[in-house]
């Protein structure tokens, strides 16, 4: 079979980092083209300073891995998908629930495959976890999420600008996985997002959500943490209390802790390739949908300004 | 074919000037019971303090009408679909996105009908509206939304509580028209939200769409309008402009202007009978999925402290 084509789009700090060694090692893609307006791409590999130019000159690809900020991702999904091609998006999929939902009908209509990737859904302890918890009675979700800003997101002014989410981009992580994992559907009860002064986004948010069943689920995202960094979902069932840490890497459960190696890219492009030789799209907006909710119902605190 | 025996849950404004007027109007319905802590109820009719004691003690309601605030609204629900009754949403369906999604799951589980009622929609122009835009192209659309919030929420305290919308709670009603009425799906690109000073809502919302095939939306919210209230709905096609006047009641296109009677209550009621019926419901979150978006990807401008 065909190597598929890919070009990635945005060749950011998550492309570098991520992306590209993920498409290296996997043998179902082949790396076609990059596009930056900025940067100047890599040895050997053809590259455009636009999306555009990719397609008008080439040279071909059957998909894009969008790693744009979340702002600008509707028009070059939605132009790629117009000439079939098929788009991974990384998180948040979108700016809005709308433009999401607007792709994911047009991904269908042209019968090409929209990928929302969640790659925390992909660390080593989430499956074993969603396994474990499908037997239990859930009674109730702590969720601690706090690490440093300036060390995960240095100057990228763009987290910070409305439809940036600030805090919420690695929490949205934590959502990803807990939508995942838990056996019930949960929503809001309440939020409060704390703001800095001069900034558009939270830099911190507390909040509670209750599952169908009424467990509740508290969530502490900061990102003012320095030192140590967390990112720990604890569950505390009728069969004692799991817990995932390490951004989901470690899973412990009563009967003991699991190790693996980091394969979180490498699952997504494992599924892309899938999704793609199958047909088919996977565009779930859950996570971004729970954010939206924390924006609509949370209430504000402003607190220091915050510089880079 | 026995009447459907309804209780109406919230015995504020919208109950009175509009629920049991329409329930009373229609002999599908016959009114079984009111709920509410602080309302006396009305003569001749089974009154209780909450929706607990109605299910206790009877009499037995086969569908109960929710208009309480939206921030109350999910637990009543989850209550009423366990005992299989059907529910009816007031606008807007809950304070959340994910909990109507919730809901609408568990109402699909328990073979119950759940309607998530936009009056709006049964505005007398608007179905005229739907069927003349299905056939033109549509060039630009502008929503002009503006009303004396001291008029119609007067002492609404949940209303500027989060989850209360603030101007949205009227503004969600033009949504509910424009994305009945234009044919293809539209999403936001900015906005921006102005909140008095000591509330958690906005009174003001300057907003801009974009449907699917690059046709820019405007939409001007705002509460400070005294005198002439405005409810419009432009929409600039090939074939020359509709306007939807007076909240959607008002139909003007080239061919001339259709005035017709108030029917949106009357229009709500005959859906839901049809529904329960047919054993389906009807859960659309699109009006609430574009407020969300609007918070969330919203800028924020402070302005005067409101004073009721």
């Amino acid at each position: 079979m065909d190597p598929i084509r890919i070009g990635v789009v945005g060749m950011g700090k998550i492309a570098r980092d991520q992306h590209l060694p993920a498409i290296a090692g996997n043998g179902a893609f082949s790396l076609a083209a990059t596009v930056s307006p900025h940067d100047p791409g890599m040895p050997g590999v053809p590259h455009h300073r636009s999306l555009e130019a990719l397609l008008d000159e080439g040279p071909a690809v059957d998909a894009v891995a969008l790693c744009t900020p979340p702002q600008v991702r509707y028009d070059l999904a939605a132009l790629a998908l117009k000439s079939g091609i098929h788009v991974f998006l990384e998180k948040p999929p979108g700016a809005t629930l709308a433009e999401v939902a607007a792709l994911s009908a047009r991904a269908d209509k042209v019968g090409a495959t929209l990928f929302a990737g969640w790659h925390s859904r992909f660390a080593a302890g989430v499956a074993p976890a969603r396994a474990w918890l499908a037997e239990r009675k859930i009674e109730s979700v702590s969720v601690i999420w706090r690490e440093d800003v300036r060390v995960w997101h240095p100057g990228q002014a763009w987290i910070w600008e409305p439809g940036g989410l600030g805090v919420f981009d690695p929490g949205i992580n934590a959502l990803s996985i807990i939508t995942h994992i838990l056996p019930r559907p949960f929503f809001l009860k309440s939020a409060t997002l704390v703001l800095p002064a001069n900034r558009a986004a939270p830099i911190a948010a507390d909040l509670e959500f209750r599952d169908t069943a009424g467990a509740p689920i508290s969530m502490d995202l900061d990102w003012r943490q320095t030192g140590p960094q967390s990112w720990d979902i604890i569950v505390e069932t009728d069969a004692g209390t799991l817990k995932l840490s390490h951004g989901g890497a470690v899973l412990t459960i009563p009967s003991g802790t699991q190790h693996s190696e980091d394969h979180e890219y490498p699952g997504l492009y494992g599924r892309f390739a899938t999704l793609i030789r199958g047909g088919r799209s996977d565009v779930d907006t859950d996570p971004l949908r729970l954010v939206a909710d924390a924006f609509l119902r949370g209430r504000r605190e402003i607190t220091d300004p915050f510089h880079d």
